[in-house]
């Protein structure tokens, strides 16, 4: 196992902010993914966001969402949990929360991480010392660490695999420790200087005893050990983590885990080893969680084979398996992906969780690969199921993402734990309660996805208004300012703030949607803007010395345009719908004229949608209702949809992820045609 | 309450058989649902069915299903948990089945006795009285019998009023001991003749008893008591189960059930009052039970806002939220409703259970109101949903009965129990394994669902080949010798072979897919065939004095003919089904010619399907596959299925209920048009 960022460059001069020397010293680290590749993501340190689409998402996470989890977790007793395997009083009272709640309160240590890691905010900070203390204080002796098992009045450890989550939340009690290390001087020497990184790392030694071969052979039935143990073993360069991580990774798919009632092995993945496997099934979180640590161990081990399968399922899932959002996962009962074209709109589970593993599947794999389809999947998930899961004061959340709503939802309660992982409107916490604090984790780090750094080359994978100031071998840094109001428009202008003497490449994504690209760079260093060139989908490339003021632009189109379903997608057979840039837009019954029913739009495809704000305008026919069935189930011998057009209207689409912010509406991304 | 058949008619002559004549004496009275009016069924003594579709069900249902059940019921402990109970050894091992497997033992108890009743097998009333024996040594001192609550090592009586099962389990019980009532000389003097009736009856006062108002004053999460007491109580003439019945119709919906995890309280409708209710939601199972018990306690009460309130939600629920099999239940995650126009065909639920409470509603509903589109319902869920539960040999079910397989099932293993609900193969047994005693009660009572009698008005409901003698008052007889294909064509042949010497009312069902049908009569009495006259869908009526001999035929369309769904059915949208008479069909891959994906077959409707055994030959066109998304989200900027057509090949349609019989196959009722 090899560490390309072992030898820490200069860091750059700090710029306007309040990031404190020694965090900004760690910013090129500061990033959730790290494999054992010349290519690696930006660092916290090096990129920043702020303004536009997803500043104000930051913003909102930071200054709501992280209380707001802690809040409730504290309300409900999930925090307490630890509080009392600490005092021994375990036995005294019924433990609140799933098996799994300790997973929560680690995944928000580990977006506080990241906030303070990105901002430098001392609250966040605070936050989690203090969180991390109370739950440091309930580790055994021997490094175990959990609230549910292993004390008095509590099932024994390691004996209900297939639904403990013990492993699980070792996995997220790991990840938080990454990001803890890679975001505070701690980095140096981890194990002395910090509470939680020294709990984390005897937890793992305790996993790579317990399960160590000749001892548990076995898995946990919720992949994520994997991943919190491969980062981990990057994070300190550690190989028996990455060692033990591979285990776990091979020994799925073995029938070792006792079924759960109803459920068959392939709810998690323990149908097939992952190396054989050809498609993702079964739990979508799960299996895409062990799809990212396929890659982690496929990369850190050289593992060509391991690679290949993980991009074979991501091609025939993405292909056949992936709503238009990115979502994944179509089906309630097991919150799974279904059958290939299985892709009801109005059952998308496409829950909020899954599009976040999808992002950490995509992100290693692009790192991997450098395949441009990576990055495209993951600004699509992130527009389209990460941004549309928190409602705009961030104190909400959607848990699943469905393209279709038939009646406005509503009856969920401001203020209790919603019960139900649907519904149409978002809840403030849920009885599993996985997304919100997924939201908060991948929105604190979220500005380490925006680029990628293999030697000279930059890439810009995602965009938005910032600044990146990219440490480059030798000690030279890329200083990009990028300015656009992406996804409102399509125009990205990248200004050169600061540029080493040799050559450089900078490389910007044309995303495949975005046929008739053009883009403008310097025809040498400080010459200028250059004329507008033809770029085709994939990776825009500008190599050649750059001087400070140098611009790259690039302009994408900005119309809507219709996108249509394949004709093997039975669910959507016969509707079309309308994307602009990245996002997907819907059809809100707000946006109706008064009286109209959602179930009567007819979208007219021959008057191309036009754009409006950072939506669409589209001609919608507003057929008369049917006539009902009298008595019988709704079908009859005459072929339906064949009445007059109805009367024609001009409606706005709005983007999906704002749907249901304006109270509780009927929604549609694809509407029938005419 | 009243009982309009309290005063026995003298029986009619004996036909041939092998029925006994203690039995036979019985035969008015045997038949499940026996309300507070002057309609009812046609006794099992009175309605036989000798030949073609239904014969064939009824013998494999009682020579190999029967056995089936109680050998895997014996196979798995589920029978001989009373014995535990009995010996009082609860505690010494873990109880096998789930909370709700006496209800198994108890529906194996009431095919048994409808089976006795139906044909005097001698075998069946000796496999009930064994398997009684035990049931009733399990009971408890003051009349409480279950088998998981209760007794040592068990959770106390009552204690999980929302997943127990409890009164479910009580209530089939009473339903078991009125087909045993029925279908016996114990009919006479029930509380003394019959062990297992006078379990019931001691069950039942406890239930009253513990569940009186001012006791508990609380319901079952599963509906079944409701009918079980409610029958009882029109068996016994006893008002006091009829209204306890009421008590517990009028309970529901008004919150009182702890919610099950993930589930809200629609699950078991317990978040609407019946009477208040628009529309059947939540698990179907329950929806249904409850709307059968709540048309007798409407009928039994006179209680015209209860009766008038399901009918109303039959009638929505029946135009919106039912597949063209009859079929109800979309969604897998609850076994429950969707919402109105939810109707997947992939993901179609449609327990069998379902299929068959829904036709304990529609019967009752026919016996109170006489509406003919109750009678429509039921004969489409029979012939697509009940009897295509069970394979030909009767020895593996369908628990679930989806209208479209994308892959060929087969993953089941042929003498194990199947955690699963769905896969496209039949499966032996289920760990929930509602379905295969449910369909055995069913056919063993079968023929009682076949006529109605009101006064000297006798109604054919459905039609199969038999023989009815049907007692009218007065102590005549109306003999009719039904002889037909059907429903492999649509000719139905009915001889008068006995009639008293007064006018009667005979009357055949028009189905409402049959435009065109027509009927002859004879003019008067012994005047020959008469011309044939067109008939309305409805009841085509037939009023005059019959003599011996005299004859009525009946004759329906029996071409293939094209359904559409109701443009609202977003799922179906583009799809075209074919029905044969009332046999919904569908293309299997089987049929197909070598090679073809069924994913690509189009039918084209400007072909209209031809006859073809009990099926169709249709048009398909074989459309190239599309080009893969590569990589993308299969959505793309053209339309899908705008390719060149395909080669055109006509294909056999085969009947629904036959599907997968040939092996693991992929399926669709609707096939998408070209």
């Amino acid at each position: 196992m090899t560490h390309t960022h072992a030898a820490s460059a200069a860091p750059p001069p700090p710029p306007p902010g309040t990031v404190p020397d020694e965090v900004r010293a760690a910013g090129r680290l500061a990033r959730p993914v790290a494999p054992a590749t010349s290519r690696r993501g930006a660092g916290l340190g090096e990129a920043r966001i702020d303004g536009g689409f997803w500043a104000n998402l930051l913003e909102v996470n930071a200054h709501a969402t992280l209380r707001h989890c802690r809040d409730w977790m504290e309300r409900l007793g999930w925090i307490a949990n630890f509080d009392h395997v600490a005092a021994g009083t375990t036995a005294d009272a019924e433990r609140p929360g799933w098996q799994f709640s300790d997973s929560e309160v680690y995944k928000l240590l580990e977006a506080l991480a990241w906030e303070h890691g990105r901002t430098g905010d001392a609250r966040a900070d605070a936050m989690f010392e203090a969180l991390a203390a109370r739950v440091v204080a309930a580790q055994d002796d021997d490094g175990y660490l959990n609230t549910c098992y292993g004390h008095a009045g509590q099932p024994a450890r390691y004996t209900d695999l297939s639904a403990g989550h013990e492993l699980y939340c070792t996995g997220h009690l790991l990840q938080a420790a990454v990001a803890r290390i890679r975001t505070t001087t701690a980095a140096a020497e981890p194990a002395v200087a910090d509470p939680l990184v020294t709990a984390a790392i005897r937890a793992a030694d305790h996993v790579c005893r317990e399960f160590r071969p000749g001892a548990r052979e076995q898995v946990c039935g919720h992949p994520e050990i994997e991943v919190g143990l491969a980062e981990l073993g990057r994070a300190l360069g550690e190989p028996r983590y990455t060692a033990q991580a591979a285990l776990f990774v091979e020994r799925r798919g073995r029938g070792t885990l006792a079924p759960i009632a109803l459920l068959g092995p392939q709810y998690f993945q323990d149908d097939v080893p992952v190396r054989d496997a050809d498609v993702w099934r079964g739990h979508a979180v799960r299996a895409l969680y062990l799809a990212a640590a396929a890659v982690d161990v496929a990369v850190d081990t050289d593992d060509a084979g391991l690679l290949a399968a993980v991009e074979r399922q991501w091609t025939r899932s993405v292909e056949r398996r992936t709503h238009l959002t990115g979502g994944m996962g179509s089906r309630h009962q097991d919150e799974g992906f279904g059958d290939d074209w299985e892709l009801p709109a109005d059952r998308a589970y496409c829950e909020t969780c899954a599009g976040i593993a999808s992002v950490m599947v995509s992100w290693r794999l692009l790192l991997a690969t450098d395949d441009v389809r990576y990055a495209d999947l993951i600004e699509r998930t992130l527009y389209n199921v990460v941004a549309t899961s928190p409602r705009a004061d961030g104190r909400a959340f959607f848990y699943a993402n469905p393209l279709q709503q038939r009646t406005p939802g509503g009856d969920l309660l401001p203020d209790e734990v919603n019960p139900r992982a649907e519904g149409g409107v978002r809840a403030p916490w849920f009885d599993v309660s996985c997304c919100p604090t997924n939201v908060a984790r991948t929105l604190a780090s979220l500005p380490a996805y925006t680029a990628t750094v293999d030697g000279d080359v930059v890439t810009l994978a995602q965009y938005a208004p910032g600044h990146l100031r990219i440490a480059l071998d030798g000690g030279s840094t890329l200083g990009l300012r990028v300015t656009t109001r992406y996804p409102a428009d399509g125009h990205v202008h990248v200004e050169v703030t600061a540029a080493p003497a040799r050559p450089v490449t900078l490389r910007l994504r044309v995303p495949h949607w975005a046929g008739g690209a053009s883009c403008t760079a310097p025809r040498a260093a400080g010459a200028g803007h250059g004329d507008p060139q033809p770029v085709q989908p994939g990776w825009a490339e500008v190599r050649r010395g750059f001087a400070v003021g140098d611009a790259v632009t690039l302009d994408l189109p900005s119309a809507p345009r219709l996108t249509w379903p394949d004709p093997r997608v039975d669910a959507l057979r016969g509707t079309v719908a309308v994307e602009r840039g990245p996002l997907v837009l819907c059809l809100e019954s707000h946006d109706l004229p008064d009286g109209a029913d959602l179930a009567d739009a007819r979208l007219d495809p021959s008057a191309p949608p036009a754009a409006h704000d950072d939506g669409a305008t589209a001609r919608v026919h507003l057929a008369p209702p049917p006539r009902p069935p009298e008595g019988r189930p709704p079908f009859t011998t005459e072929p339906g949809g064949t009445g007059p057009a109805g009367a024609a209207t001009d409606v706005v689409l709005i983007p999906y992820h704002r749907w249901a912010e304006r109270g509780p509406a009927a929604m549609r991304v694809f509407v029938p045609t005419r």
